[in-house]
């Protein structure tokens, strides 16, 4: 390869491919395109590349091919189903290359690609995108990434050009962590939000007024979050949002009046159920946070 | 009564009665005498007076002859229970008075006691208190208000001594419902970010510095919170999170990946059901928001 492989400024062109030009794949292989790199696209469904090829982008007839024409493979299809069809194509035309597998997935599915890549001498790097295709080539997508340390330094430079990017060290599977773990806290928030959005409207009160001043609370959560995961890490659990003994009351009248209304509990009764152990245990001057102790404690 | 009842700029010195002296109510009470209100204050053990009076407030003997000392009496006790009982030593002496309950308890505990203030001659404002002791006085702690408009409007300035004031309506109930919704929305998030962090600690990452990263997410939440409360109200849900049918298969490696590690999935696999029934019925093309159609609607 030629000093240029890796991209950098106008003028120096990097190489390369991107695998998959759904929503997502052929933002990926545009945001490249527009900055210059000499990007080799491929679809199952040929006719996704019209557009790109249009931009600029050449266009494999295989997914081997598209592998073979540059030292980045970037990936990005619909599950892992298609990934694993789609690295069957490849096969060894990968050795000596970096495949970068941005398709969403498991840990595990990523620490099984590693290995099948590892086994065909290629390095492999994985990403998970956080944010839509409107933004990609923006800092208003995130990608968290995982997997070869060497490979992710040496295209460091080419992957920021997608938006955001974080490194989360060796293990490939740790890249979905961080998604599925982002992506999971989200949804609590939502999931809670909506149910509460059935009390506030069972009690009349309209439900934009309700989020204008929800969403100016939930701002104000960052630093509660951030007590928080000092206190779970330290062992050592300070009244955060009050003592337990105090707050245990206040779930009574809440799951009380939820039940009045006919809007679920489960999350509130769960709390509150915890709450009592910690009490029970001795713990009720201790905080919220406390709570983690009790919780299912994964392998 | 003089023009001076409802305080106002220095000088001018407003009387509000305090019944319950913890640390709530403590804070509530030096709030006032230190801003130059004529502060009578009453708590069942008397001793918890002494620094108040130190401060200048006055004791009363009995809670009648608390409530007696001002137009204005806040109540701020442990609970609903112990509301009812002061309440029956007030009885008729509350007659012409302003009677504004900061205690925490349900809408349907305030709109009783609104009752009880209106068979005696009084009005009646229920507040609720979103905050902790040492930030009464500052713009940090909130207190939402409903019930009589008149009192609300004539001590208003009075009350925002406090804290940030919110009026929600006449209906008693609302202050409560306010704050429980409020309060709920934030059990959510933290129950689900404590759940989460045990992945995350299964998986091998730092808790803190997953906080930190987390906290920046949820920093970026509030204005998906104002659109799915657009969507709510107006019965159309575009594809906030992505499609509702790209989604649930993100929810299926979720489930499995927290299975696989013995982390719960409660709200997960809650969230799965829903898309998937929102999917079978047509509706895979809308957003989070639309699972709002499939939840108990309250009475």
């Amino acid at each position: 390869m030629t000093t240029t492989s890796t991209g950098g400024p106008s003028g120096a062109v990097g190489q390369v491919s991107v695998l998959g030009l759904g929503d997502m794949g052929s933002a990926i292989a545009k945001a490249f395109v527009d900055r210059g790199y000499r990007t080799t696209v491929w679809n199952r469904t040929a006719s996704k590349s019209a557009p790109l090829v249009d931009a600029g982008a050449t266009a494999a007839a295989t997914a081997a091919e598209a592998v073979a024409a540059s030292p980045l493979v970037v990936v990005c299809l619909l599950d892992g189903k298609a990934v694993d069809e789609v690295l069957g194509y490849v096969d060894a035309a990968v050795a000596g290359k970096v495949l970068v597998n941005l398709t969403s997935g498991s840990p595990g599915q990523a620490r099984a690609n590693e290995r099948w890549a590892g086994e065909r001498g290629a390095e492999y790097l994985d990403g998970k995108i956080m944010g839509d295709p409107p933004y990609v080539g923006t800092p208003r997508i995130m990608f968290p990434f995982s997997g070869s340390r060497r490979a992710f330094d040496a295209h460091d430079s080419t992957l920021r050009e997608l938006g955001s990017v974080t490194y989360h060290g060796e293990d490939a599977g740790l890249a979905a962590v961080e998604f599925m773990a982002q992506v999971a806290v989200g949804y609590e928030l939502l999931i809670g939000y909506l149910h509460t959005l059935r009390l506030v409207q069972a009690e009349g009160v309209d439900v934009v007024e309700f989020t204008e001043r929800i969403a100016g609370s939930v701002a104000a959560y960052p630093p509660l979050l951030t007590q928080m995961g000092k206190a779970v890490k330290n062992g050592y659990y300070p009244p955060d949002l009050g003592p337990l003994s105090v707050q245990a009351a206040l779930m009574d009248d809440m799951i009380g009046h939820r039940e009045s209304i006919g809007v679920e509990a489960v999350r509130m009764r769960e709390v509150k159920e915890l709450m009592d152990r910690r009490i029970a245990d001795g713990h009720g001057g201790q905080g919220f946070s406390s709570l983690f102790e009790l919780l299912a404690r994964g392998r």
